[in-house]
């Protein structure tokens, strides 16, 4: 079947409708009771950390306040609803909603950067109803993916040391162009310095870099007989290139490059070993190659990083791409906690949730974080806590300037610093102790039906 | 940092710079060496299957094919290249190359929905040999994503059998709007009877589907103090609902719709079960609701389905999530096989590769795969072999029409039906045999250093 849009690429004005049909028929139902625009609180929060985590590192708030500020129904967007007949038995008062209002609620949220432990919000939307409904499937895919990904490229920065840079080599494998688009991001936010993805460099003003690939060595090698006229022609146009050299035999190369290097036939900057035992041979083309900066890749993931670190790996830099990118999710919920002033929260078997508008309070010692405590959002906030969910968004406009890269980066390096040294484990971390206030602990007792 | 497009989302015109730097780089190189416009065939194929999986099936080559039809470098790309400083050593033939000339060659692929093995090329490009190189970042992605989701829902229909509607629920999961799209594509195309994303279902043709959530049930009974009056109030817009029973206790809100049924007092098409042990509860909910349909979802995978379908659960239908939409990629490469009529092959430790083009020559016994021969291109067909391979896109242009989504959920069915059955099993499967003919063998052992 013909689309006109084949790589089904959502464009920001297509995002209304990107969200699961739920969401519209609740809506409508809404309407029709007449409760569409009681005022709701939603909080998107994960109910545990993902296996081996000590802890998130939240992101994907831009992305999220950027599609609250413009969500609009087009008018052809609603006529596609209507013709699709499921809406059939609703009432008008529904189709006036979605052309006459998009989103106009308040939004609390963590900085991005903030490092959050299960059951804490990352952000609070307080809207008419309807519109906190519908924002759900949207403000999940952007925090859930790109807190992921922060969270990855945190752990894999942690474990790297502060030294080794971090390249994003991941949109091959990536979920999608703009998962790579996405991730690029996260991770340039949280760690990272450079990202292969030239659109995405693009777009977040940012540099890309790369070294180069097997297809340039056995190009060369077919075309002119020789691995080592692959790298003279590299260089040639990239005098500081990083070379690959382990398409036929990695030591062979380093070999020959070293003899011409010590010739005066060629300067060598860098070299990229993307096979093999990378420990073992980093040392033995350290040996060979002292002043060149060596890169690897090929299945880095955190635990390799810290393997390698505890190897004495001779290492310069990290390509990483699939398992920054791919994985198990961050498997956030949004649950309405309170209605019409009255606090709410869902019982189902091992899914119970906190009713009602909460806040996180944060304790720190010495620059560490202590405990928090998750308290209702009217609670007093005590000597030495700092409240973390803060407004961001009123009356569907943003009240502030998004941040740059550079200053999340900054504060995911904080954040980072400032966990528990058992919370920093990549295996059976600790994390950090949530506290229940008494009187959110009240308040739930007091709801179980 | 502000920028035009705070979503990150990749127009298809951008997408000419949606690729990794090397690529650029390379071609640069290419140019400056005059041999930018040989003729080079890459091949794209996994050197494994994922664990546990005992097949691929092929997916996201439209998407592929589209990115290469419309690939452009607009001058404003060409600028911003040249504005980063990477490229001040290149020749001015790399900007013409790029000024001029979109992708022109030809592609070979085996159709959306075909079943594949490790080594065998997914599809083929034959392009002057800077083209042939930029294009692997786009089509690595597509291929890589749609075709994980592909084999991840026909396993789970498999795995569930002819009978259960299957739904595709991922997109809060999904890694970043784009993916959820693909993904519901993906899903759609390979044995999902229905997503819940309403601009996939716009996109790609098709009727949306969908349930209620718990936030519906928790704010009416907050507002009107009653579970009952939010199913009754969403079946008074959309009377074949099928209403979410588990927010505070599933067989309790069941006994009482039964009640209200046999009353006369309510019509009730369906119910979804969002917690608890599933099986045992559907049978349950079934003995107090014969005639109303039963929906299942909460972490449903292809293990799950098994299970539940050996237990004799009594689910009419599935909505399926995260474990469809996430989690380990699809690793496919893409690699050099010819330069310039010249076989090429990477030789790097435990990541060799087969030189040369190659054709899929399978073989079928009673309908059933028997075997396959991985052969050079130009070896002859045997007799009751069936080549895999097809020219899909001629000197830059596809040469068949889009299928349809139906079409090719056809082939997935025929595909599946096809398979061993050990190729079946979800954990430890075998996969077909891929023999390796003795022309490409002998080619191999020739080509190695």
């Amino acid at each position: 079947m013909l689309t006109l849009n084949p790589s089904l690429t959502p464009s920001p004005q297509d995002s209304s409708l990107l969200t699961d049909l739920y969401q519209l028929t609740m809506s409508a139902c809404y309407a029709g009771e007449g409760i569409a625009e009681k005022r709701a609180s939603f909080e998107l929060f994960v109910r545990s950390l993902p296996d081996n985590f000590g802890y998130l590192i939240a992101m994907g708030l831009t992305q999220g306040l950027n599609y609250l500020e413009n969500l609009r129904f087009s008018s052809e967007q609603i006529d596609y609803l209507k013709n699709t007949g499921i809406f059939d038995h609703v009432s008008p008062q529904f189709w006036s909603l979605l052309e006459n209002q998009g989103f106009a609620g308040d939004v609390w949220a963590v900085p991005e950067g903030t490092p959050i432990f299960a059951n804490e919000p990352f952000l609070r939307v307080e809207a008419p109803l309807w519109q906190a409904q519908i924002v759900e499937t949207y403000l999940l895919n952007t925090i859930n993916y790109q807190t992921l990904i922060a969270t990855r490229a945190a752990r894999m920065r942690d474990m790297a040391g502060e030294n080794p840079i971090l390249l994003e080599f991941g949109t091959r494998r990536a979920f999608s162009p703009q998962g790579a688009m996405w991730a690029a991001r996260a991770a340039l936010a949280a760690g990272f310095d450079a990202t292969s993805n030239v659109l995405a460099a693009k777009e977040l003003n940012q540099q890309p870099r790369g070294t180069m690939a097997h297809a340039l060595v056995m190009a060369f090698t077919a075309l002119s007989g020789s691995e080592d006229e692959a790298f003279t022609a590299f260089n040639r146009y990239f005098p500081s290139a990083t070379l690959l050299i382990d398409t036929y035999d990695t030591l062979a190369a380093a070999e020959r490059l070293a003899k011409k290097i010590e010739a005066g036939e060629a300067e060598v900057k860098g070299v990229r070993l993307d096979s093999g035992d990378l420990g073992d041979l980093s040392k033995k083309v350290r040996s060979l190659l002292p002043h060149v900066k060596i890169v690897a890749s090929g299945d880095i993931d955190e635990w390799e990083l810290q393997r390698l670190r505890k190897e004495n790996a001779s290492i310069d830099g990290y390509g990483v791409g699939t398992r920054l990118v791919t994985g198990k999710p961050v498997n956030g919920v949004y649950k309405l906690v309170e209605i019409d002033n009255i606090p709410t929260m869902k019982e189902s078997s091992h899914k119970m949730t906190y009713p009602g508008r909460k806040q996180i309070f944060r304790r720190y010692d010495n620059g560490i974080i202590k405990s928090d405590r998750l308290a209702l959002a009217n609670e007093a906030i005590e000597s030495g806590e700092t409240a973390l969910l803060k407004l961001v968004m009123k009356e569907g406009k943003t009240i502030k300037e998004n941040e740059s890269l550079e200053t999340i980066a900054q504060r995911v390096q904080t954040s980072v610093k400032s966990l528990p040294e058992e919370t920093h484990n990549i295996t059976k971390p600790t994390a950090v102790k949530v506290n229940v206030s008494q009187p959110l602990e009240q308040l739930r007792q007091s709801l179980i039906h």
